[in-house]
């Protein structure tokens, strides 16, 4: 199994992107990486290249580059190598830390669309009170979505949560603004009739309130409205958060009781932290790419590693291709 | 001023409801209010009738019925009542607890639209870190909107910001998946070119990320994703709540930690309770109509009825409409 890895790409690369690949290469056997990026910048970090090897280039897109122009005019940039990578052969998947407007690009017109499905989506998996999460799909590679693109998301979320995620029969629920049949707009009441007769275990309608509660193990939902649910958790938990930091700032007494249960609250944090179930897969995509979290550390980075891994070993695509083309072929049928 | 209360209507209804009216007669002067509901249930709580009077029906539209049909066939529901005595004069607004799809069915065949407005937004006041808040608008009366909605919405909701909540020129945000100009759905895009043109301080786009931040005075969106958005917010703080609660169980010493900052946690809590902001106006109908929080207390009932008297007292429902009629006339002027 071989990998291809954005050195370049987060907040904290190529520090914490070369210390997450040397850590991921010690715990699993069989694996190699291409670090793609400044080898002036990598090499001094690299200090273990035991199946790592570098592929140099000096052109990197930011996050502030315009994604599909960036793409187009940075021939040589660390994520356009990356995926040229994949497209050709060299490797089994890819993963970056850097812009997600450029990785879904450089995704779409270079490593290609699994054939059968109309759009890829963006597709994280976020945490749940039980520890357990949920994969939220799309948060944003397709922002007009239409009925049959609901329904691929839900097919692919179900089989990528049965597969990497080891649960059994995941339920796959539409986000909506009611529980009830029958609630919803255009889209969602149309993909609500085609994700019922889809082959996956369907619960129907989701309410966003009961997200982090874990209504289901995926969620279908449209990219405008799922990049609109992820931001509104990350902004309300770091807003309550604040509001806490500042109470137990507010007194003498409030800060004796912050040092007395600092330890707890971090692992509080930790529990919301979405670092540790891996990067957003775009998933759709002819081989698995990763968009790790443009904060990730080696840890998270390490974690993306382990979740690329599992999604070939799993021949998650291949198995997102069969099921698509047999629906095709029983939709034929019928008509 | 004379206010029609939906007495029947919320989870502490009747008790709550007529508690929060008689504190209210005592503030406001002048102000008159007349309660709809079971007298029977009403009289025994009504311990102060001092401008308050009582008009009976035994008629309810519960929380489980399906409003458009409730609203046709329980023609004597309270709520129906209510919108009845707005339509026929013989009160300024009203405020309902009750069940929102049925208040918005009452408020749209009952009281009526103001002219020119296509669609009424249900338009909520969140908190923000900074005690400030804003108003979002629409979070669920019209879930599937046109551009030209979004724009009277930013109109409405900074008149109503600027007259009730007395911010001068309010910051008006679009509800967007990124900041930069040009982001968006084709929802969004559209919306956009119109509100620049608006006679409002549009400030343009918005993150999801933002909005407790304080992003905007006034936040625009359609009903679909207002609702994904607000049932976010509530869910999320719920499970940062939840998750803290048993942080400070989980231990000896973190229990002691709890008892120690017990009172500011709750006034951090507070910081976090909207009721205090009064309800949801339904903007866009004839008269102020106001749906207060279902699980509403006397204090939330109060601010609600303030709100009522500050939108009657300051003309919101007029200006709105002029406002509107000179957009309209001056794109006539254009074409």
């Amino acid at each position: 199994m071989k990998l291809a890895i954005d050195a370049m790409g987060g907040d904290h690369a190529p520090k914490e992107i070369i210390l997450g690949a040397m850590d991921a290469i010690e715990a699993i056997k069989d694996l190699e990486i291409v670090l793609i990026g400044d080898s002036e910048k990598i090499n001094p970090i690299l200090t273990n290249q035991t199946r790592i090897s570098v592929l140099h280039t000096n052109e990197v897109i930011t996050s502030e580059d315009e994604p599909v122009r960036a793409v187009r005019k940075k021939k040589d940039a660390s994520i356009v190598l990356m995926a040229k990578e994949v497209k050709e052969g060299r490797v089994d998947a890819c993963i970056s830390a850097g812009n997600t407007g450029a990785l879904m690009t450089a995704g779409l017109f270079g490593v290609g669309r699994i054939a059968g499905i109309e759009r890829p989506a963006l597709s994280p998996t976020l945490p749940t009170i039980d520890g357990k999460g949920f994969v939220l799909l799309d948060v944003g590679a397709n922002v007009d979505a239409k009925p049959n693109h609901l329904l691929q998301y839900g097919i692919m979320g179900s089989i990528y949560t049965e597969k990497v995620r080891g649960i059994k029969n995941p339920a796959v629920g539409l986000m909506n603004v009611g529980t009830e049949d029958g609630k919803g707009n255009d889209l969602t009441k149309k993909a609500f009739a085609l994700l019922k007769e889809a082959p996956v275990n369907f619960v129907g309608n989701v309410e966003a309130r009961d997200l982090l509660g874990g209504a289901a193990d995926v969620v279908v939902t449209d990219g405008f409205t799922g990049n609109i649910a992820l931001k509104t958790i990350e902004g309300t938990s770091q807003a309550v958060f604040q509001l806490l930091k500042e109470t137990f700032m507010s007194s003498f007494k409030t800060k004796m009781a912050a040092g007395m249960i600092k330890g707890d609250l971090k692992s509080l944090k930790g529990k919301l932290d979405y670092s540790e179930y891996g990067g957003a897969g775009l998933f759709g995509l002819a081989s698995p790419v990763i968009k790790a979290h443009g904060s990730s550390n080696r840890r998270a980075i390490h974690s993306a590693i382990k979740q690329a891994c599992h999604m070939v070993e799993f021949e998650v695509t291949k198995t997102i291709e069969n099921t698509i083309s047999e629906i095709e072929i029983s939709k034929g049928e019928k008509e």
